[in-house]
């Protein structure tokens, strides 16, 4: 099987050293061509590409891009170069309809399409240890775990193409609001003047235990903010969700307050790139965060 | 050493039966008779008291209650009967300054008092895994361990008296943010059709991960509704911890939300005794929750 990856960001660099480690990966592409270079220089095997012309005869190509538009591209154009019988798996965060749409360009060409959204974070991706939420046909999920396998502690076959961007929905409202929990509960506990050494390990030991705490509670309070996960994509991810909340005549008050907050973040500070983790700023006296 | 014991509530209740298994418990009280008798009917070494005075000659008294004028009222009775030298350890929750009032008004009578909040649910008293967070001098925490081992996983020293209900203050703004998160996910989780048996496994493989899913996801996605931890106390605490951010200046709209949402369960619904988990009953279409 030739597998190709589009994508070697701070999420698909590391997938793409775990396929390469199992032998599992032939060619690799990215929208700024130095992390292809960059890759290719350290994995002789594996061949760099300048196009999406470059993976014509690639049974998988595995997507790892930002946007919905970007994933569209990317499947348009190889939608006119891969082969019938071949299939295009997206590890993205999109919404439901851009899932589908991209099933039905490439159903067109009898090209299978699998919507994989991913969640476990930066660590999880360099560990391996990706929880993999998935839409797509049984048959098509069975050819791609091998692959899979190489990166993820869980793959879950959620249904049909478009449950898996519904999963990640639900995670991504859940992230979002754990992230204003430990926030706020941090600022608190920075104005208390609790020793962060012990208070840390207390609150994972009960109810209050959570991710994000126990991945990020350390660097927030010592204000270290690189990502991990920007705030520009998880406003982008709430943007998301908070459409199809509307659409269901759903009223989701602590959604809408981190969507507002990652907007002020993202855009009114000027913090597209810092890790969301930097919520906490809004949060501590006079950040006058989002209200 | 004698130990009494006051609360035989869903926390309290436990930990008696913990106490008692070690041969560390002399004396049970409650507010209720009934659950002592039924206490003492299953523990035949073990006295029941019909008030404070029956807790006179014990070395200490444990504290289970629910509201700060509880704790007060129990601190200054067992005040006026305990014996120099005696220690009382409060694990309700109640604010700082509660906290150092019971510790002042017991210290003039050579009284120790232990500052001592629990997290980690009925689930942790049951199976003897809470975690204690502690607000007191050195040498009186090492003097109850040996009792709070018994139904404790981590038992940590936060400070003075004091530091253990600020502490709490923190875990409980986590507490009722992450709840907010998982009712709104799993709201349109289900407006989604999405399929709880798959969908909570895969959620806490990955970065939404935490306890109160992992506890409570399943029984509230079929509106089970047994408390667990009751929408009145948690609405209690919230206001405590309301006042604690507002007193030090901080703006934290995900707990104001939470505190609008548990006023709108415990008081306009009526939901005073049911599991905090009833808070997705606001979140479901047309539940029409508090805003």
């Amino acid at each position: 099987m030739r597998v190709g990856l589009i994508g070697l960001g701070a999420m698909g660099g590391p997938m793409a050293q775990h396929l390469a480690a199992a032998g599992l990966l032939s060619i690799v592409g990215n929208r700024s061509l130095q992390k292809v270079t960059d890759f290719v220089a350290t994995h002789e095997r594996i061949h760099g590409a300048s196009g999406p012309q470059d993976f014509s005869n690639c049974d998988v190509v595995i997507l790892n891009v930002s946007l919905d538009a970007d994933v569209l591209q990317n499947v348009h154009a190889l939608a006119e170069v891969l082969q019938p019988g071949s299939m295009v798996m997206d590890h993205s965060t999109v919404s439901v309809q851009t899932a589908r749409d991209a099933a039905a360009c490439l159903a067109g060409k009898g090209i299978a399409f699998v919507d994989a959204p991913v969640s476990g974070g930066v660590e999880g991706s360099r560990n391996g240890k990706l929880s993999v939420m998935v839409g797509a046909e049984a048959d098509a999920l069975e050819r791609v775990m091998p692959l899979l396998n190489t990166y993820a502690a869980r793959v879950t076959h959620m249904g049909e193409v478009g449950s898996g961007q519904a999963t990640k929905a639900v995670n991504q409202i859940m992230v979002a609001g754990i992230n204003e929990a430990v926030c706020e509960a941090l600022a608190l506990a920075e104005a208390l003047q609790l020793d962060p050494a012990k208070l840390i390990p207390t609150l994972m030991s009960g109810a209050a235990s959570n991710w994000f705490l126990d991945k990020r509670g350390v660097t927030m309070l010592n204000s270290q903010f690189t990502p991990g996960f920007k705030n520009a994509h998880m406003l982008k991810d709430l943007r998301i969700v908070q459409g199809m909340a509307d659409s269901l005549g759903l009223n989701l008050p602590a959604l809408r307050q981190a969507e507002s907050d990652y907007a002020e973040l993202a855009e009114s500070r000027a913090l597209p790139d810092a890790d969301t983790s930097s919520l906490i700023s809004l949060k501590r006296k006079n950040g006058d965060g989002g209200n």
